[in-house]
């Protein structure tokens, strides 16, 4: 059994203490990011991007993810996954021990430019380098940012998304294709089309994933879409933690709870523990400078009435 | 063609003026609500709940639903719809010269019983008689509460719907028939199972309604759901308003401006000039006692920005 594959029905990928910490001003002390992955993996997430081996002077947030992985070494079933943006970040991943990497590029030029200086193409050579050179047996996953919209670009192309997955799958079939919607602006029925898409043209690749933001209320609905697709692996962030500290108003991650209790509330199994990840999620929402979202915590903490119809 | 009928590709039915406002406390001034219903109405929003005709002794905020009746008259191309419970206060609207009613009655019995004290077989029997009254070519809704879930018994089964409609369906079959999601704990692979039943059930009916609550996160999920089984006609409510003044933590209708951004993106047209509804919407959200939701005003107050994948 590889890592990458399921012991539930669908697999939520906890990515608060990365994606959700990051635009955090304030430093959340080492111990407190691996107490909050412990308890995240205690209230049933297996898999957990703690961190990003990324540029320090760029993302200072990031800069004790080797500490983070050292301690929470050794925590049962959990699987931590680290973000990387370029081959070097990768290795240096794998050798100070993290037993996944997601490498991530950008579909839009403009986007991957901003991220990391280089064009789309640029990357997907250093991808192929990478991916080549991962041995064999070591899960990873390939993330590819802005799949459906870009901050700077808008609305980006299906074809685009193709032709760089025409690219990139050979390079490393077993690997996981996690397609995101980065500024959250991605809307059900494209997800359905994209996913759709990629998933008969590369019907070799057994590990599909889903990365999406909040931040216009399509979280879930985007999440649902990309189920009834067959996707089965989501990424989201206790608490809906997330934003961007140079845009005020931009917001997060879906909310695991928000995202754990749909699917259980269908009756697809996630693993989770809802009331202990409630718990965890009011703490992280709660961190100096995050900014949460998500409405199961609220809605938990009292009972729903009737007014009206 | 029938007021019923759409003038764009789906309709939303703005419901704030009355589930939105009604578990507000302090009493909204009638020209406050005059002056709301015509902003909504010039931001597009052709059908819009104004008000109910209850007990104005259990629901203060809504006592002045003639006075805004009368004072929105003649607005332009505006179809005001009424909520009543009873065929006597259903009377007593068109009376006062509105020109629809939406008449609730709940699928559960608990929830039927606390709303008007009375079974949902005795309700439909008054729904019966009411029907068959009003004259032919006014528009009538009826709207089964409770059709998913009730806050009292939970889980709500299918079976009982398609009972409730069978009976009810041939007293009025030119109605339109909304299935409210009262407690928002519908699930989307729920909404497009009693949907789809429902309206194969009962081809004839022509007009399909959802009404649906944002507490879990789960209102555009479900309205996307909803749509893809057909469904054209969607409550909302500007700024996300509802929540209920006994239950703090209930919150409110999905928000009319998420709802339309997510169909006008996905190309589907509404009729609403989003950024008109947005300006409406931020002062539906700052009504002293007023409880918002929804994502869009926020995220439209600045742009998203990149923060990762």
């Amino acid at each position: 059994m590889s890592p990458l594959d399921r012991r539930t029905d669908v697999e939520i990928v906890e990515v608060a203490p990365r994606d959700g910490f990051q635009p955090i001003g304030p430093f959340i002390e080492t111990a407190t990011k691996i107490d909050f992955v412990r308890r995240l993996h205690a209230a049933g997430l297996r898999r957990i991007e703690i961190g990003s081996f990324v540029s320090a002077s760029a993302v200072p947030q990031m800069a004790d993810t080797p500490a983070v992985l050292h301690g929470v070494r050794g925590e049962g079933t959990l699987l931590p996954q680290l973000l990387v943006p370029t081959e070097r970040r990768g290795h240096d991943a794998l050798a100070a021990g993290s037993p996944m990497v997601a490498y991530v590029l950008s579909v839009s030029a403009a986007h991957n430019r901003n991220n990391v200086r280089r064009t789309p193409t640029e990357s997907a050579a250093d991808y192929e380098r990478f991916a080549s050179s991962v041995p064999a047996g070591t899960p990873l996953r390939l993330s590819l940012a802005t799949t459906f919209d870009c901050p700077f670009d808008g609305r980006v192309e299906a074809a685009d998304v193709m032709a760089l997955l025409e690219r990139l799958v050979p390079a490393r079939p077993d690997a996981e294709i996690c397609l995101c919607d980065t500024t959250g602006r991605a809307v059900p029925d494209q997800v359905r089309r994209v996913f759709g898409e990629a998933m008969a043209r590369f019907a070799d690749v057994r590990h599909w994933a889903m990365h999406g933001h909040d931040t216009y209320g399509l979280g879930l609905a985007n999440i649902f879409a990309a189920y009834e697709e067959g996707v089965r692996v989501f990424d989201a962030a206790a608490g809906g933690l997330g934003g961007c500290p140079f845009a005020p108003g931009a917001t997060g991650n879906t909310a695991s709870e928000d995202v754990a209790w749909m699917f259980e509330r269908m009756g697809v199994s996630t693993g989770i523990d809802i009331e202990a990840l409630r718990t965890v999620a009011e703490d992280a929402a709660r961190l100096p400078g995050a900014q949460a979202g998500g409405r199961v915590r609220d809605a938990l903490r009292s009972r729903p009435e009737l007014c009206g119809s």
